[in-house]
């Protein structure tokens, strides 16, 4: 309820009067009332002039469930969307709710992470207030070998919705870092439970630095924020709407092929490492060669003078200004 | 203590000295008294005879830690093993200890299962005191394409620990069921945690239809116990300790090359569908082959007059007179 109002209020440029927000919601006066009193507890700025009714004139920067669904335009994607003020981290918390039954779609978004999660188990530091942790729950029905492409299809998710919201032209490193000015600005982490040719569920956790003032010496040639690039703090509940309205296109694309076919020239068009040089990490000794794209299965397709190989993200080093955050 | 003491009991035919228990363990005479005073509490029968020592004359079917510990050959399977009275599954359990930093090797047993599992969330009936439940938890450094092989040794292990206790000799139906008389005997639950290019964890779940006496009507046509086929009761633990003597052995076969080339002639020699049709259920269409082996990657080569394909679980029913149980 909270969610529907808040998305009138926004919907609205002038004044909505309570009687219509009655009328759409099928509710009555006392409810409106009473959730206008809560909304404005947490922060939200509602004028309220007799004979005009209500105005939105200033909200939070929250990634509660009612401010992601006031904005969300998805079909499945984010519902049901649960938000958490703290937890260990999203992931986990995805994944223990894709244990208890929890369906194909749920996001999680949260406050703080006491335990945030890098590859491999690296730890990431999560900030309270500034930053975009989030998780959602995928139950597909193709095999566990392709999951791994998913998480190309929410790079280029992640990079449209801080277009969509910012403006910024967001590039990907291959396979999955968003890019700003040569900085690092998200990361992605997807993780998998599956039998051997049955997938029970992936999670798919993106952090993003969104209204992250400064970071430790050591991080600051390598990351940036939403906030340093823009110059002025981003609506963290705008971005994530957007990220997953693009992901949720993507994902229906991936579907039809079970594979990358539709999206690798969209992939390419955000791929920094396209004509770059890149190092391949071979058991048999490594080698370097040019970046040209990707196929079909998300391999990085490597040039080294005579032939064009595909790598997986396991042989790869991408060096470059930016590095892994 | 306990598991050594039992031990020691076990390996000699006649009598074994308080002394010389003491001496092997380096432990107190009041030590060793008490813990064999503990073992008889837990329905084990030792005989105490002055001046000569010791003799363990009969032993509760327990597959508790101490009576796993006692039998085990192994460098790490089952190093360390967490005996539970009931849990929900025992892969749910080794997921759990994997979360919280379990080691690779850990192995779960429990007596009786509330929620235990079979593939594609499927439940899976677990009488108390008659069947083997198990786990190990792996944390092998291979990428997350080659886990859904381990299945395979895990049922080469099982048809072994069952012909080395019981001398049945067992058959796989590929990839994963053991079966004696044209009957199902046994269930192999895989299940993967991974990032696209990691693997977190690895657990293998293992159900052996032990001692269990009667079928359900609907079941009995399908299903078979090791009681049933010897005539006798088995010792669960002997068969615990044979079946992870053998899958270490075939593990670290496997890691050499990180596939089955090395396991793919023992395998077959077990392979029940060789030579027989096997119906292959292709998108496209599905069709009648013979069975004529496995690749090194554990897929199923299928002849079809022409040629000889290599087929993945998913995409194959082998028909027969035993069924998935």
């Amino acid at each position: 309820m909270k969610a529907k109002i808040l998305r009138l209020l926004r919907e609205r440029e002038g004044y909505i009067s309570g009687q219509e927000i009655c009328g759409k919601l099928s509710v009555s006066r006392t409810a409106v009332w009473k959730a206008v009193g809560q909304l404005k507890e947490e922060g939200y700025i509602i004028e309220a002039v007799q004979n005009k009714g209500y105005h939105l004139s200033g909200a939070p920067d929250l990634v509660t469930k009612e401010e992601i669904l006031s904005r969300l335009e998805t079909e499945w994607a984010g519902r049901p969307t649960v938000f958490l003020e703290r937890t260990d981290s999203t992931n986990n918390e995805a994944k223990r709710l894709a244990e208890a039954g929890a369906s194909h779609g749920t996001l999680v978004t949260a406050e703080f992470q006491e335990a945030g999660k890098g590859r491999r188990g690296r730890s990431w530091t999560s900030q309270s207030g500034t930053g975009i942790w989030m998780t959602i729950l995928l139950k597909p029905e193709f095999p566990p070998s392709q999951a791994s492409m998913l998480t190309l299809a929410a790079a280029m998710a992640v990079a449209d919705g801080i277009q969509e919201v910012t403006g910024l032209k967001a590039g990907i490193k291959w396979p999955n870092d968003i890019v700003l000015s040569g900085k690092k600005v998200c990361g992605i982490l997807t993780e998998m439970s599956a039998e051997p040719d049955y997938i029970n569920h992936v999670v798919v956790g993106i952090g993003i630095n969104a209204n992250i003032r400064e970071f430790p010496e050591e991080l600051s040639e390598k990351a940036t924020s939403l906030l340093l690039e823009q110059g002025k703090p981003v609506s963290r509940a705008a971005v994530i709407a957007a990220v997953w309205k693009a992901f949720e296109r993507y994902y229906d694309k991936f579907l039809k092929t079970a594979d990358l076919s539709l999206l690798k020239e969209a992939y390419e068009m955000r791929l920094l490492n396209k004509g770059k040089e890149v190092c391949v990490l071979d058991p048999k000794g490594s080698w370097k060669g040019t970046a040209r794209g990707i196929d079909e299965n998300g391999r990085l397709l490597v040039e080294d003078g005579e032939q064009v190989k595909a790598v997986d993200s396991g042989e790869v080093s991408v060096r470059g200004v930016y590095g892994y955050v």
